[in-house]
Order: C-alpha cells, then structure tokens, then sequence
C-alpha cells in the first residue's frame, strides 16, 4: 500500500532541493517543510543529511505537536519551531529556515528590514520583523519552541498572512507562505530585500521609508481582492 | 495567415528572456517590449508569467494608448508606463524595466547615479537620473500611466537619445532604445555602472565627477556622427 | 606493489580540488593537505601547479619535521606551515590554507572575526583568531615554519578542536580538523562567516556579540556527547 | 602561404576570450594584445565586436607607431594606448585592457590600491599605481597615445616589470607581461586585490600597509633569482 504521505514528502523534499539550488544554503544548513492541514501533519527534513543525499522517502512527517508520525532518521533540530509555527499561523502550509547571506547580517544586527522601495511592498507592507532576543531562561529551557514562541510574539501586530517571514534576532531567516514553494519563493525574495537594503542604506544613510501611499499601492495590486497583477484564473 | 505581429513578439519575447539570463531579474519580475512604429503598436510581456513557461505567442499587442489589440492573456501591469515612454520619446523602439538589485538600492536611496568615470561616460554624459517622487493624488490615480510621466517630467533637460536610462524613485529602472535589444544591453550597463558607482563611494566619498572634457571625449568616440568605435558599415 | 601513500594522496587530492570548485581559490593559490597519523607523514599538493592540472600521484609526501619523504615535485611552499601544525595540533588529520576573499579582508585588517550570531556559534564559540603580527627577525628567518609558530602561540587560550580555523595576520586563514574534508568545509564556513561578520558590522556597527547563553547553546547542539543535530550512528 | 602572424593572432585571441570567461567584461569591453618582438608588431582585437562573433582572423596586426599592418578590420580603439606601452616597456609581450569592476572603482575614486596583505606582495611590491589625472589639451588631442603617455608617467619610479598593473584616473586598469596569457592573469589578480583592499578599508579604515619586510620575503619568494616557489624547470 503506498504511503498516505507520498505526496507531502515530495513537496517537503523539493521545496528542501529549491534551497541550495536558490544558492540560499551550503552543505546541510537550512530546512524547509510541507504541512498537510487535513492529517494535522508535515513533512519535514532529516537533521544533517546533504542535499545531494536526500530522497523523498527520508522527509520525517511530524504531528503538531512536533511528534514523530512516520520516518526513520530524525528530523530537522529545528522541527519544534515549524510545530509552533504551523499550530499558531494557522492559514500557513510551508515553512522555510535559511542562513541566507544578507537576511542573517540583518538578524545578527538585531535590526528590522526598513521597507525602502516597491520590491518590498510587492511582498508585505511593513519593515521585515525582527524577533526580541530570548531570555537566558528560554534558551536553555525548549529552545526551538521557544524560538517559535519568540516568533509568534513578534506576530502580535502582524498578521503571517501579510508578512511572511521574520528574523530572529542574532541567528537568522524563517519564511512561509501557502505552500512550501512559497516559502521558498519568500526566502529568495527575503534575501534580495536584505540586500537591496544594505546597499540603499550605504548609498544614502538617511534613506527614507517608502510613502504610505505607494506602499498600498504596490501591495494592494498583488494582494487581496482587487489585485490586478498576474492572470485571471 | 501568419500574423503581422510575429515578428515584433519574437524580439520582445527575446529581449524578455535576456533579462533573467543577464542575472538582472528572478521569477517573474521585469518585462521588455518591443515597439513597431509603423504599425503604432508594441509587444509586451503577459502579467506574472515565470519567464521559463513564456512562448512568443503569448506576448500581447499593445496600441500608443495602451489598449490590448491582439493577445490572450494580460499584459505586464507596467503596460501603462510602456506606452507612455512610447508616446513621449519618440525614437525608442525598446523598453525594459528591471529591480535589478544595484540600481534599485540608488533608486531607493533616491540620488541620481553620478557620473564618477568613462564607463559611464562611454553611455551618457550626465549623471543617470531620477524621477521626483510621486504625488499621493497621482499614485492613487493611473499609477502605472504616472509612473511613465514622472519619467517624462525628468527629461525635460534630458534627451532620452542620448540619456537611454532613469531611475523611478523608490522603485526601480527603465531603460530603453533603438531596440528591444538594446534596452537590455541598457539595463546591464545600469546595473554596472550603479555597482562601480556605490563601490567608487565607499573607497572615496568625496570621488569628484568625471572631467567634463573627459566625459565629452569618451561619449563623442561612442555617439554622434564622428564615433570612431566599432567597425565602420 | 602499490605505494603504501595511494590513499593519503587520493584524500589530499580531492580536498585540494574542493577548493576551486567551492570558489575559495583562483589559479594555484591555497593548498590542502591530509595527515597519516599512523605514519607520521602527510600528503600536500606540489608548489605552483595549476589545479587542472593537479593528479593524485602529484602530492607529495613529507614527514612531521617537514622532509620530503616521497614525490618528484616540489611541495607547497607552505609546507613548514602544516608540519608545525600537525606536530602542535595533535588530533587534526588534514590543513587548508586559502586567500578566500572576505577571510583574507579580516586577516588583512588585522581583526579577529567577531562571535555575531548562531551560524558562527554552530562551528566555534568565540571569535575567530587573529594572530600577531611576526617579528621581522621571524620573518627573515624560518618563515613558513614561523608563520605555523605564531598560530601555536594564538592557541595558547584556544583548543584546535573547538576552533578550527585563524586568521594570519595580514596574510589568510588557515582550517582544519580531522580529515582533509572537513577542513576544507571549515575553510568554506569561514568565508562565509568572514562576510556575515563584514555585512552585520555595516549594517550595524555596533551590533553586540552573541549572547553567551545562546553561544552555548548552539554550540554544544552541534558538538561535544550531548549533540543532539545529525543522524545518531 | 600561411600568414606569418597566425601564432602571434592565436595568442591575442586566446587572451581575448579569457576576459569574459574570467568574468571580467561583459560585451564587447576590454581588449587584449600580443606583441612580437622579432617583428615588432603586435595583435589586438577588432573594435567593438563582440567576443562570441571572433575569431582568430579577426585580429588586427600592428605596429609600434600604431598603424595597421594587417588586417581588415578597424583595431581597438585603445590600440595608441597598446603601442605607447609596448614601446616604453619594452620586455613586455602582452596587455589587457578591463573595466572590471572593483579595479575600475579604485581608478574611480582616484586612489592607488594600498598593499594590504601578502596576496598583494606576491604580486607586487608597492601600492599599485593610479595615474594622475589627464590635462583638456591631452584628452583633446591623441587622447589615446595620450592615456599611454600618462600611464609611462606613473612608472619613473616603478618598473613594468615588477609592477605589473596600473589603474588610469577615471578611467579603468590596464595590465601586462611577458605574455599575452600573464598580462589576462594579472588582471584577474588586480581585480581580486582591489576587492580584498575595498573589504579590509570597510573593516578596518585605519589599517596599516603590510610590513615591509613581509612585503619583501613574500615578493622574493615568488619573484627574482631566488625565487622558491613552483616547480624548478
């Protein structure tokens, strides 16, 4: 009988092959997953295991509770976090851990992404958030879940729907989306908007926050209901 | 019958794949077009099409008043833009618009690029410019359309012979020419020049502008009817 | 009869060609070498020999007093670098010295790479050293070897073990660790962290080093008998 | 007959199709010669064609007073250039011509590159020089003879043989050898030392040129009669 997980492995397993081929990641660094809301599962990365090394069939699938469901290796170190994640962002069915370049100077300099032209509010309409630092207490304590918490709590007055992807302070990126290719697609995007950033930001150090108005603008014509860029289904 | 318009999808959809092949562009971002003045119309990118699944056929005919004259999909949101530079500047049979990431952090930063060396002198002889930022009044209206104005407002002491780029402030560049190719071969050189720009500033802040007897020298041997470049017809 | 060195040449080799194919060397530049703790000898590439044209039986192999034990050509110039270190370092099995680009910048500076988030604190748990600059009469004298001397005395408060990898004063790093392949992975981390450090420090010049708690964390997560990332043998 | 300048015509082409393999020039940018002494002429490439439509025909032959020997094709437009420095610095046999893009910056902003590192000191001894800028009457006149005149200037106090680059005041790098195929190596060493000296400024404003007595032993050790790196022939 073939698994009732083939088809969320294979997501998990080629949104993980997206990231190296993004040039996001190097050797085993970085993970993503697939949620399946109907099982209350995800598909998620072995811990450790090179790209070139992974097949679908090593993808771990995990309950919401970060429980082992099915797989033989152990999962992601970070697999607490994509559980915290999954049960707090509801709408979210993929998730993205990265320490691309430019977004993990951003984290490391504890700063948020200044929202400074319409290649970021083509994707959210705020600075990217940045997580506070973690107690001493947390670290020690569950750390991935607390990360997930540190993340959630940054989330108070964002919605994941409309910001996909945060920095937790002093490690780096996790993005998300609808799908785990979406994820991806944020992560790529996240690392370009941290770069541009950097550059805007050595050109002119003063560089003001892009206008209300034309952060809307920008917004609204790929998101929400009177979005008019793309096809028409 | 073959349709008039094949040719002119052809270079557009060549100068549309140019731009992720150049580096300049990831997934769907930017568009090329590609203008027929005889017939009054240009060829132009559908909306939010990866460039891998784009086929000539899908490029869509666009008149100077930016009406959909043949095609099936929906064009580039950016279509209004197009037709306004086609309208206003009118030697240009090629347009391309990019966030290309060098160029897209001057045009955050809002600063015109300076003329700071021949690379640049070889292609312009001034500073590559940027547009004022735009009024709330006007982003809310015919955004796209006023994008194209802002632009045109910026050439007022500019031609856009001589001076085949702009940046829009806060948001990115358009290039254009005498072709569609050549609007690609526009968009490099921005990206280049708005690199060595950023790089010449950090070794030197106060790098002075470029001789203007040097800068006449290096745009004359290049241009104008006693170019001595290249190989002779 | 086989040479009783075939094996140790084929681990130098292959690490040496990682080096250009992970972009950490142009030309002849770097040298990896491999160490037969068993025979007391290790395997290093020829002086000055392109890697293209680099084959196994190539490496030379050279006793821990630095003596030519076997092979037709000249070794490294660096040579008496690795012998002191595989004489100091007892349990390191392979050496790579790069001029990577960002890695060599901070050497160059004369900086030690300071500790700035968990991407550096999952592979060392302090700053990446730099040593002091050699004393003329060192550099006159037994150069290599004394280049190897003042990395000993930067150990003096540091384990080889727990940081793989130094930074020679305005000359380039230097990794190790216990294979040849693992070295020239902490020579490809190094270099990135060398430019997480470069562009966290530009965004935010006073970006504080990680927290201790969070260090420790990470650190021993990955390292030491409690590590908790990875496959379980 | 076989032409009596095929050799020297590969030699140029082969150099000449290195720089965009070397990610040096984009376009048609850059050139490279190779000189002939026995019959003093040189090859160089054609004007403004691109790399991927030449071939070796295509190379245009020389003289050292500039005038066109050989060929049907109109040469470079920097060829006075070429024939100023292959007069004046007579052991060479080859020379490139780049605006690559972080040697460009250095000539940009005006500055000679600072000998930062051994990197540098293997190369050359000294700062690599900058030219001082040119007078309206120079650039009005032969200006390209004249680029040459100024680079011949900056060597009174520098030998083309040991200091083999030079960056032209607003303008780009120019390199050379004793081959067509150093001169193309040389420019990719320039390039990767105007990028490490740009970082290491950016890291450390203050820091100090190398010490001398490194700057000699790692010079010596790749250059002059005592030279101990490589293989021995």
């Amino acid at each position: 009988m073939p698994s009732p997980y083939a088809e969320l492995r294979r997501l998990a397993y080629e949104a993980n092959l997206a990231l190296p081929a993004s040039g996001l990641v190097k050797y085993a660094f970085g993970n993503a997953s697939a949620m399946d809301r109907g099982r209350g599962v995800f598909a998620i990365k072995p811990s450790g295991v090179p790209y070139a090394a992974l097949r679908p069939a090593d993808m771990i699938i995990i309950d919401l509770d970060g429980r082992v469901v099915d797989g033989r290796l152990s999962p992601s170190s970070d697999t607490a976090t994509h559980a915290v994640l999954y049960r707090s962002f509801s709408p979210i069915c993929g998730i993205v851990h990265t320490h691309s370049t430019y977004a993990t100077a951003w984290a490391q300099a504890g700063r948020p992404i200044p929202l400074l032209g319409t290649t970021h509010a083509d994707h959210l309409d705020r600075d990217v958030p940045c997580t506070r630092p973690m107690s001493p207490k947390a670290i020690r304590g569950d750390y991935e879940a607390e990360t997930g918490n540190a993340i959630v709590k940054a989330f108070r007055s964002n919605s994941p729907e409309t910001v996909p992807m945060v920095l937790v302070h002093g490690h780096g990126p996790f993005t998300w989306g609808a799908t785990a290719e979406k994820a991806v697609y944020h992560a790529v995007i996240l690392e370009e908007l941290a770069k541009m950033a950097f550059l805007t930001l050595g050109i002119n150090p003063a560089a003001p926050r892009l206008n209300r108005t034309l952060v809307d603008r920008h917004f609204n014509r790929k998101h929400g209901k009177n979005a008019t860029y793309g096809q028409k289904p």
